[in-house]
């Protein structure tokens, strides 16, 4: 069986190359390590890490084995992003062994497909009459959601729709089963982000039943009589995870009050900000003003008042969630990767619905500090939870600390952020640029070269550059043939004197500044040559007087990456040291350190523990000494062994 | 049936006295408000608490009533301990409502024995056949103990031998239970407290048989065959507390080596220091020095490593627990009320092993900061967890810090705290004396009068003064005839200068210094005076390098008593105070401050919120300004409603 597809996925309009020393580096290990390596373990063949079993729940499924399901109840799930990955990387880059291994996935997952159309292995393997019946746990629609994103995405790079009609007759069980009509469920996931999905699906089918049910699941969540609760009422009150009476708290899933009328960011934030991105896009599909002040609220309270200077964001590891306003403590962090991977995906739906630089400023914060951070050199090994401050032995030691890891894992007992990891950077591509009329928006500096139209011709830029080392950016513009339109340039918010020349001539500082972003709107002809210079130096970065956590402390920034202190630079106890309040920075880059970084060297303080008087307290202060303090880019921290490691330093005077 | 007693209390040979304007309050209070408040608990009559049916459990375990048991399986010991005050009490003041309400309540208790005395209320109502089948969850032998407890202290005050009888059986029943000897179980209490109780029951009978089961718990504990883990193995590896599988860390109940072999502080605090005093009052009675070795050891450790600047004990709430050296976090720690009386009780018998004032020193520190602290001005309301550091809101919407409350509550659902403050207030007339040869030692100053036996005759010592507010303490000796015998006085680790007359002359500073006294050996004659001067001014405190939650700031100290700043002295949030590093402090007594205090003020530096210049992060520090610092005592805290609190300050410079 096949079904039409009316193409309106917007990005058709647009392509965009990466040529990127930087990132080009990881998008290769992302295609040459990642996908690989993530293959294996879907497979369970990775030596001493924890099996995954997610490719045998599907054999059992699909009735090729006999066996029992094991995992997370979400399990599929790291299939869906696995492929979704794949798609991506195939669009990148043709792999006829890897399409090969996809399409064999994608075989194995049809004859896991029931005759009605429904998939997902656990409630086929393990519990086959309790379909849809705790949507608060279990996670069917979340993983369909991945799926979907998966069969779109490897439709895109291959043209193969197979994985795209097993998840359109999956689509259309779920919409026998859910809605507003009469005899169907008043329901929505625990897990938000088959909204998300649907988008997607929509936009590259043109079939408006995917935008409705979309809509249905957003605007149903939150409105009484509360579904999440009449569900835990129905089933006694207990939680699928432990099947004892449990506290149920719909703010946990975002299912408070209806999302149009919510402001503050609370609950699990991977849900959270998979929702906000599903909200954005139909504000914008849709033109609905309600949701865009709500997503903007939303964005708001997040951005300003519960977010990480690494662009991490849930403070607590209980309920992997949200806490409240100013509520960021370093050491007990949670900062899940998926969360500020999910992040990015709200921002970039954020930049499609208005051209403001702020959008693109948090987009590249949590892209270079707490994504970047999360995977090891060696894109084997990932960190779950991204800590500003770490003391190994209370996370070994420190039952409050258990779950912040001193030195990156090999693979999760529950593995959604590698595969996450992995998909964003293979479609890293899709956040560069953004078109607003017929003005492209340059959101992040990444070689690359785009192509599409403006004014009326095709226009194809060329990006240059060897950020985030150097602020030099070098745009080429080549239109098909003379003709007017606009050509943005995000002023990064932690810049300060960004210029711009065009041909060699300097513009006006103060000229075409709008919503942080220079636009430059002329007749663009062919060879025409923007050149960007955004200053780079390392600074000092203060946080909000109400952020308790970080107060009279400083945290060093350059460019878009954070940086920190590691132990292996600086004596430990990192926190016996202080940063000189007036003291220079300088900048070396040090191509030794784990494919070459800038470092930066301040002067500072240090408690000589030599001169303490012994005991535990004393009357006496230990003497300081001067010291050099060495920090190293965020990103890299725990790739050197393990230590301890802080973003945050209090400032001290001679 | 009675049974003979052959009295080897040593504290027979001593009596002590209170008459102290500070504690005097504090005691009545115990007496006249938080015996008879714990009293309605007990009984359920407390409108807006949670009920106890600690009574009510007894009532049915009697067969007065039908019912069920509910509450705590360790519920009993809060009657014990509610009784063990009693008697403290009667011993100070009679009072024959309270002494018949004591009556009745053992005459209950007594009904509710069992024909072979055993006395347990959760197993006699709830689980009859399941008697010491779960000693790491079940607390039987703790209720015990807590009932011996209780009736050495009520047949001290009353001379009444009802409850000593009934728990010399329960004691019998036991030794055929547990022993060395074949047939009997080879095990121990997971909550240890029984086993210094049994040496409180072996000095006012003599009985051998109870210092060696006091002996063989000890002894027994950490040996191989792990008891507690074939206990866990035998009941299929699940926990009391949910029915579920549980993990067994048999280091939580400190049986994981045996006892002599340990060095280090671990597991659940308030059993480690009950555990660390019986062992201490072993190795007095048995002259052992493997165990007094093990003692000072642990005591070491404790003391030096993981105990707060209030005297606080337990960093995490994770298991009431230690966590490991230099751990101290200020804001998750547990520092549980119950372990740091604990703590005394332990300092106490180290005192009594070794006349060294850093035992006292501890002592003091615990007593008049956690312990005292944790009780509110009304003697209704108590701090099970005493944070140094509180933001409320953190507290309510941050789920780490739930344990910890920014008000004290009015009676625990786990209500081991309030009378434990019960009877160590009412029995601290024990714990101002050691008597090593005939050298009295003050380890505590407090007004009181101390009769007893020196170099031959009986003397009587008053003493006398406004501590903890005045330094100036003056002490009255009078010997029924003139005898040359010691007078040791505790020279506080936190002081400097003490100063010390004998009628009027000034002694040498430098004479007589032992292990943190000075020690005046003379011939006393009746009427001679000493007078000690301790200066008493407010000074700065600094905690070692290590401790990485206090680097680089200072705590204020006054005499015994740590200082804390709150939010209604200051302006919110704390955290952008500092204190001026070369800044004088004045120190005002304040008769209108929550029954009088002197209250510290010192100058600082305050971050001004208005010149901040908006947003999360910025590059602009926000201006300083100066401020004035207003610190009170640390036990005061949280008196005058809800708001931050933090007792480590970081020190600025102009």
């Amino acid at each position: 069986m096949s079904r039409t597809i009316k193409t309106q996925q917007t990005d058709k309009q647009q392509s965009v190359k990466i040529q990127d020393e930087f990132w080009g580096r990881y998008i290769r290990l992302a295609q040459d390590v990642v996908i690989p390596y993530q293959y294996e373990a879907l497979h369970d063949r990775v030596p001493d890490a924890e099996p995954s079993h997610a490719i045998a729940n599907f054999e059992i499924a699909a009735g090729r084995k006999e066996g029992e399901f094991h995992g997370w109840v979400f399990q599929d799930s790291d299939v869906a992003k696995w492929l979704e990955a794949v798609g991506y990387s195939l669009s990148l880059k043709r792999d006829p062994i890897l399409e090969r291994q996809a399409d064999e996935v994608i075989d194995l997952i049809g004859e896991a497909q029931q005759p009605d159309g429904y998939l997902n292995t656990y409630f086929t393997i393990k519990e086959p009459g309790k379909r849809w019946t705790n949507l608060q746990d279990c996670h069917e629609l979340y993983c369909a959601g991945h799926f979907i994103e998966a069969a779109v995405a490897y439709y895109e790079a291959t043209g193969k729709d197979k994985l795209l009609n097993i998840m359109r007759r999956m689509v259309d069980h779920i919409d026998s089963v859910f809605g507003p009509e009469e005899g169907k469920l008043k329901g929505y996931d625990g897990h938000q982000e088959i909204e998300l999905a649907l988008i997607k699906l929509y936009r590259l089918t043109g079939e408006e039943n995917y935008l409705k049910l979309s809509s249905f699941f957003i605007d149903q969540r939150g409105q009484e009589p509360n579904f999440l609760r009449q569900e835990w009422e129905s089933r006694g009150r207990i939680t699928h995870w432990s099947g004892q009476t449990d506290h149920l708290d719909p703010a946990y899933n975002q299912a408070h009050i209806p999302v149009r009328e919510q402001s503050e960011a609370v609950g699990h934030s991977v849900r959270a900000v998979y929702m906000y991105s599903a909200m954005a896009d139909l504000a914008m599909l849709k033109n609905d003003d309600a949701l865009r002040d709500a997503c903007v609220r939303l964005w708001n309270n997040m951005t300003d008042k519960q977010m990480y200077i690494t662009g991490g964001i849930g403070s607590t590891h209980h309920g992997e969630a949200f806490t409240f306003d100013y509520d960021l403590p370093n050491d007990t962090v949670y900062a899940e990767t998926c969360a500020s991977i999910g992040l990015i995906f709200f921002a970039r739906r954020m930049l499609e619905l208005a051209p403001e630089a702020r959008y693109a400023d948090v987009m590249e914060r949590a892209l270079y500090n707490n994504v970047l951070g999360s995977m090891a050199q060696d894109g084997k090994h990932y960190f779950y939870v991204n800590p500003l401050e770490v003391w190994p032995q209370a996370c070994s030691c420190n039952p409050g600390k258990h779950h912040v890891k001193a030195e990156r894992q090999g693979w999760f007992g529950c593995a959604c952020c590698p595969p996450n990891v992995a998909r964003l950077l293979t479609s890293l591509n899709h956040y560069i640029y953004t078109v607003h009329g017929d003005t492209l928006h340059t959101d992040l500096y990444i070689g690359s070269e785009w192509k599409g139209m403006l004014g009326g011709t095709e226009v194809n830029v060329t990006q240059e550059s060897n950020y985030p080392w150097e602020g030099k950016v070098s745009l080429k513009v080549n239109p098909a043939e003379a003709a007017e339109f606009g050509i943005a340039l995000r002023v990064p918010s932690w810049s300060s004197g960004m210029e711009i020349s065009i041909n060699g001539e300097v513009l006006d500082p103060a000229a075409g500044l709008e919503l942080g972003y220079r636009v430059i709107r002329r007749v663009w002809s062919a060879g025409d040559t923007i050149e960007v210079s955004i200053p780079m130096e390392a600074h000092r970065v203060y946080a909000h007087p109400e952020l308790r956590a970080d107060a009279q402390k400083t945290a060093i920034q350059r460019g878009p990456l954070v940086y920190c202190l590691e132990a292996t630079d600086n004596s430990e106890p990192l926190s016996s040291i202080s940063l000189n309040e007036t003291g220079e920075f300088t900048e070396v880059f040090k191509d030794s350190l784990l494919g070459g970084a800038v470092v930066v060297e301040g002067t500072g303080f240090r408690v000589n523990p030599s001169g303490w008087s012994g005991g535990l307290y004393s009357r006496e202060k230990a003497p300081l000494e001067s010291v050099k303090v060495t920090a190293v880019p965020y990103y890299l921290w725990g790739n050197r062994g393990s230590g301890e490691m802080k973003v945050w330093i209090p400032e001290g005077k001679a």
